[in-house]
């Protein structure tokens, strides 16, 4: 498996984690985000959506960090990535997608920069748009992990799913923002604590990949 | 089976085609998102990320469209609205997080309202910003459903999957600001025709809902 992606990438970042959970073996190419590496027309025809990730697995080609994960969950079960009910599945895609759906696309490089040209928002605009889609999202994503009783050491019971997957790159991703507040969130950063005693969060971590700067 | 929407909600408008496609029965609530009744108590206690849909069975609360659809699609299973196979599956789930994840969010009411105020943007940078986002990603979904060969008559074959649950409500959303030109997407234009041919597309469409304004 080839996984094209970007150090920085809370999406492909995702991928990683799941990858490494899973125990496979990946090779990784880099794609430079800030560079617009990703225009290029070799990996435009490999991601007509010029975003990463992209996964490609015996010759075939899959986009959206969400469906390679189900995807790999599907195709290598053990351990699961979701758990066995529907209704607890729905329970921890529900938080995964409150987290790739509502929080991550809003503050992505894309838009961040649509905001500085051509809408010409300063420095301070542009961060404090950041902070507020996070903090949108994490006061409800913190609320439901705190009262509905079905997380335990992670988001949903004792071991991790695709909603924990979501979470750690998130926080990663606000903790890159010093003026972001995590005081307000204790049940998201306990879960993050716990995430990043595994190998499998921690080797996937930006601050890990070959291509970092 | 209660379904908690508003009929101009993109992501409501999912959930009731999928409903529809499963044949299911379903009683309605309107949370009119433009009075802000979303961030009422009773309904905050619901979903707590302030946003609709949310549907309630067997006393149960799920959020988000998606996770809803897939629930719906393992507790009721025919007709599928993924196909059989991963491979195909991981295409069907990236079309739709195409749309779900990368176009819709980011012109959602809520951050058009952003935009307004505090951002003090005007009409007409609005209309910009929508209209970018979703030619971003229709540009992408048309050049892969008119060249990947695997759209038949809907997006994946010629029967109706999550794909095109979440096809049909972004072309009413496009089509909703008259300044959006729909002339380059002759492959989305051609299966959302197909898809309203389908009385489970239409009954769901937002002039067709009883809260209709």
């Amino acid at each position: 498996m080839k996984l094209y992606g970007f150090f920085a990438s809370s999406a492909a970042f995702r991928v990683r984690i799941a990858l490494n959970l899973k125990g496979l073996a990946y090779e990784q190419a880099s794609i430079h985000l800030r560079r617009d590496e990703q225009r290029a027309p070799d990996y435009l025809a490999l991601n007509p959506q010029a975003l990463v990730p992209a996964l490609v697995d015996d010759d075939q080609v899959f986009i959206q960090s969400l469906a390679i994960i189900e995807y790999l969950d599907e195709t290598h079960p053990s351990p699961p990535l979701l758990p066995g009910h529907p209704a607890d599945r729905a329970r921890v895609r529900g938080l995964a997608q409150l987290i790739a759906c509502d929080i991550h696309p809003i503050d992505n490089l894309r838009v961040l920069r649509y905001l500085r040209k051509p809408l010409g928002q300063d420095q301070a605009a542009i961060e404090t748009w950041f902070n507020h889609w996070i903090k949108e999202g994490f006061d409800s994503l913190e609320h439901i992990l705190a009262t509905d009783g079905q997380a335990g050491r992670f988001c949903h019971g004792d071991e991790p799913t695709l909603a924990d997957i979501c979470l750690v790159p998130q926080v990663f991703n606000a903790m890159r923002h010093e003026s972001f507040d995590l005081k307000p969130y204790p049940t998201i950063m306990r879960i993050f604590g716990t995430c990043m005693k595994r190998s499998a969060f921690d080797k996937a971590q930006p601050a890990k990949q070959p291509d970092k700067e």
